[in-house]
């Protein structure tokens, strides 16, 4: 281990701290994550994301952030935003980077430069209700990590293997997570 | 059908009429998603959106959108963006929002507004590995509409079943997606 030589921004000693504080506390490790949304017109929203319950109690971000959606003129809209689908790219690429830097440091491997690349496929067939057989959303993510880093290759496959096997955005994606609709 | 004396900003016409021509063309309804994204220190992130392929041709958006990613302080983190988790949220809700006012439009119903609270839980024992029956990612996401439409509340909560029926956000979420993470 070579923790104390390696500098990737992550607080790796205060996350093992929360860890062992948490084990006396499971109730603490109960997060909701919210965001609230309004419609504006046709397909474009806005959304906004401020406030979370954690650690037994409300908590807050620094500050609101907030995220314009809407579909792209192909689909006869005004293009005032990302696309919906491509808001759960970010949250997989994101989720998964943050997990490299943090395995990294816990690791003791330097980071130089992450990037990646994500690509995910879909028929529109599906959301358009022209074959049932066709699924509305992706078929088939793929993401590409190009990762500089001091370590040889074999170790940073690890890295990446151990984000993927940690990350809450890839959970959700690869397996099924309940949903429930509801009307106020 | 009243589709005519109704105005959501959603152009069902050019919908109905791209349907019809892809049922000629389904190579040309095979579309592909892109982010692309940037480690920049500890958890913080930065992905950038702009591309896309379909209608057989590659694609661009009107401007390139960037989205920071961060975890909040009580992660130890710096909090300087929403959390990839929390994107998950923006997808679904905006995705789920543009589905209500489309079919909205196609079945004639006026909308006035509408409002969405989305709420996910997570138990975090989950991703800081303590224990291995927690998954990482939400166990259930509860979304709740608030909507003000010309329409009696069964028409409402139509519109809001159709909406989940075609979201390809929902889908992702609710069912298993094939996720391949590789190193260049």
């Amino acid at each position: 281990m070579a923790e104390t030589k390696v500098n990737n921004g992550v607080n790796v000693e205060a996350l093992l701290a929360a860890r062992e504080a948490l084990k006396g506390a499971p109730e603490a490790a109960k997060f909701t994550w919210r965001a609230s949304c309004k419609w504006n017109n046709g397909t474009h929203s806005q959304t906004k994301i401020l406030g979370f319950h954690g650690l037994g109690e409300e908590q807050k971000h620094k500050t609101e952030f907030s995220f314009e959606a809407d579909h792209p003129e192909v689909f006869a809209s005004e293009d005032l935003g990302a696309t919906p689908i491509e808001y759960v790219l970010v949250g997989l690429a994101s989720c998964l980077t943050a997990g490299v830097a943090a395995v990294a440091q816990n690791r003791g491997i330097q980071l130089r430069s992450v990037e990646s690349l994500l690509e995910g496929s879909m028929d529109i067939q599906g959301i358009l209700g022209m074959d049932s057989d066709v699924r509305n959303g992706y078929d088939d993510i793929k993401v590409t990590f190009t990762i500089d880093a001091d370590a040889p290759r074999k170790d940073i496959e690890a890295l990446v293997a151990q984000s993927q096997k940690r990350s809450a955005v890839y959970d959700v994606l690869t397996n099924p997570t309940n949903i429930t609709v509801q009307i106020a």
